[in-house]
């Protein structure tokens, strides 16, 4: 339980945010555009990158610290060291964000109910966002980028772990914001940890909560709000190599999709095969040993190939996120649909395979919020998939489902317009809509 | 707690429902829409019409009787009733969903995100759908039209009161789905009281509930399970009379706001207005006298009009659903928002005035599902907006607002097909995404 000076605080600091958030609805659709340019600008500048890499150093060594000591996994290590190439991710990120179309700007739906009863669906932000994440402070920029894009207000609040990077993460947004006259109390950095349950009490004032951790932490956050939570809380995927395909091909779509960032939510941590695919499944465990890849296998796939360890009924539900794999012969695409259904997380599942009916089969049939024919997990991704970034990847199938961008952080309002209509002049032998949808 | 032997039963019953979804998945979409027309046809049938009011006379009777004992409320009688004019509604309402188009037939977006790599976002059924409603048995009719079209399994679980009326009902929709050779077990009426308990308990079987009902009765449902809940719990609606508006017009609207269903959520249940709007307040505060509503003002409306009793604070935060109405002087627009802010249940909000920019502003600021301008807000229904029917009314942000049609019953699936596609090629300083999106 937070205490009730904090709550107060921080509902404060939400309805602040949420106040600064109608300020961004107010601006022309450019200007919002501008300022994610401008972000992009800061945080390509030399001076500036320098500034956050140092921050960045920091929290590593301090982490690195705790790892040797044991109280941090070497998964959440990775997830905190930022890199030129995440920051130029996130730059393409916020240029892609700015190109992209600005779904405030008009409605969605118009439709004439009668004539001069004129009915609208208008785009609008949720409000108040409040996000939790673990290490990867990459999630102040991009998420700052969907929230301001979005025009809603943003509360943040990273591990204590990635606090160096993530305090000069916002102050370059924040100077941005302040250089194009902008309130920056839409984006509020929270830095105490007694601060997140302060924050998942706060239903009323927050809208939403986007959660970003392990399923562990997801979990925790779930079950301890009202406020609805959009995180994925487990991601475990599978790749499944079916009938022959061209052995090298297939490797390496299997080493991209587990050895490329073993730490993320779409990386695999089970590789399914039936009987035809074994040149390809000996070319893949090849490819991943010589990534030193850990390789648990059920006794079929040690048969196959010497250097797999015994796979136990706990790997398949296992999510690594760390260079290990589990590996499974299974008897057929029957077969692999059950595994998948039993023990995916129904994020991303793909199938490799040139038979055209059994790729449509399992794209029909995989219940997932990703489902692949011949490409590797590791596209589960809102920048790859073209959304301009992502607030997280989102395995729930209400509101927004697999990589959520812009558009799960708008919801919308019913605007009608009319001339005095009243709502006993319809019906059954009366006056008849018209219900004219027009193009918006 | 709903003992084991029941929540197995609904678990098997809810899979079953799923299962029968999934064949409706495949029926060619003309298909699907010729049951619904069928249906329409079967409830226009005089004998069959016969059977359903008689049903619905005994389940009336029985339920005056309580009335008289004080067990039921008069707003709860009065929505058990069927007319053949609700009747023609319904069949409308099927016709109408039937004609609209079908969004399982298409990806509703179609990214190249290279040449060979093709993403598309793939509309399909949540699954399994409960629904748990009181009296009102229209909703049996309307709720498996839209998961029929929408190719969702359906459980359905309505209030005693009701039972003859949902039994006839159901029996015509299964009897027309076994002519078309469809399997019934996608619609499932549920009858005993424990079954509500185990049903909340389903979660992995049932998608989301849809709660219809009393605020209380829909905040119980919310708090009972880890299901997703989509339901309005409150619909405490305004009308706001600002500046000088055609009296008769006026009333017009007032009257069929609150009068033409009191029972219903999008009936007002508070009449703002703020001077210069006195000639439209006496003509509407006369014709609701005409229709015997109980008024209840503040010292100022007392003051204008005789025949209005005394308002305290709590009428501002009451949900009458009878002909009782409280009606409020606010000093101008600002105070009107400001009311509506505090007491509204964010549903439906109506201004009535000619100024424009006080429209707008009204449009613009009020955060509520529905915000009209000069339209009664009885208009806020799903069969009214040309959706076809509506599951309910959401007062949430999250997936769906206002009224519920058939997109509120779909998710949507990532599907991407590659050619040997791997992530790693792609990033700064290698090969660049197309993301080149296509019409669907």
């Amino acid at each position: 339980m937070a205490s009730p000076d904090v709550v107060d605080n921080i509902r404060e600091i939400a309805r602040a945010a949420r106040a600064a958030g109608q300020t961004y609805t107010q601006l022309p659709a450019e200007q919002r555009a501008g300022v994610l340019v401008a972000w992009a600008e800061a945080l390509e500048n030399a001076e500036v990158r320098a500034k956050i890499l140092d921050a960045n150093t920091q929290d590593v060594s301090a982490a690195r610290a705790a790892l040797a000591r044991g109280e941090l996994d070497e998964a959440r290590v990775r997830r905190l060291v930022l890199t030129p190439a995440k920051l130029d991710s996130l730059c393409d990120g916020l240029r892609q964000l700015a190109a992209s179309p600005d779904l405030l700007a008009r409605p969605d739906l118009m439709r004439d109910l009668d004539d001069g009863l004129e009915l609208v669906r208008q785009p609008c932000p949720l409000g108040c966002l409040a996000i939790v994440f673990e290490a990867r402070p990459d999630a102040v920029v991009q998420i700052a980028g969907l929230a301001f894009k979005t025009a809603n207000g943003l509360l943040l609040k990273g591990g204590k772990e990635a606090l160096a990077s993530n305090r000069a993460l916002t102050a370059v947004l924040h100077r941005v914001l302040r250089e194009h006259a902008v309130p920056t109390a839409g984006i509020a950095l929270l830095e105490q940890r007694e601060e997140i349950a302060a924050m998942l009490s706060c239903d009323g004032d927050i809208d939403l909560v986007i959660a970003r951790g392990s399923g562990a932490f997801v979990h925790y956050i779930q079950q301890n709000t009202a406020i609805p939570v959009m995180g994925h809380a487990e991601g475990l995927c599978h790749m499944y190599l079916h009938g022959s395909y061209d052995p090298e091909a297939a490797a390496r779509m299997v080493v991209d999709a587990k050895c490329s960032y073993p730490a993320a939510c779409n990386a695999i941590e089970t590789l399914l095969w039936s009987p035809g695919a074994e040149q390809a499944v000996l070319a893949s465990l090849a490819a991943l040993r010589g990534q030193e890849v850990e390789l648990r296998g059920c006794p079929e796939t040690r048969e196959l190939f010497a250097q797999v360890g015994v796979a136990s009924e706990q790997d398949w539900s296992t999510e690594y996120g760390s260079f290990v794999l589990a590996v499974r012969r299974v008897d057929n695409l029957d077969a692999a649909l059950a595994h998948i259904s039993r023990f995916g997380s129904r994020h991303t599942e793909a199938i490799i395979t040139t038979e055209a009916t059994a790729a449509e089969r399992f794209l029909a049939e995989v219940d997932a919020a990703c489902v692949f024919h011949n490409a590797s997990t590791r596209f589960a991704d809102g920048y790859r998939f073209g959304l301009g970034a992502e607030v997280g990847i989102s395995t729930g199938k209400l509101h927004a489902r697999g990589p959520v961008g812009v558009e799960g952080l708008l919801t919308y309002r019913w605007l009608l317009r009319g001339r005095g209509h009243v709502s006993t002049d319809y019906g059954p032998g009366k006056r008849k809509f018209l219900h004219r949808t027009r193009t918006p």
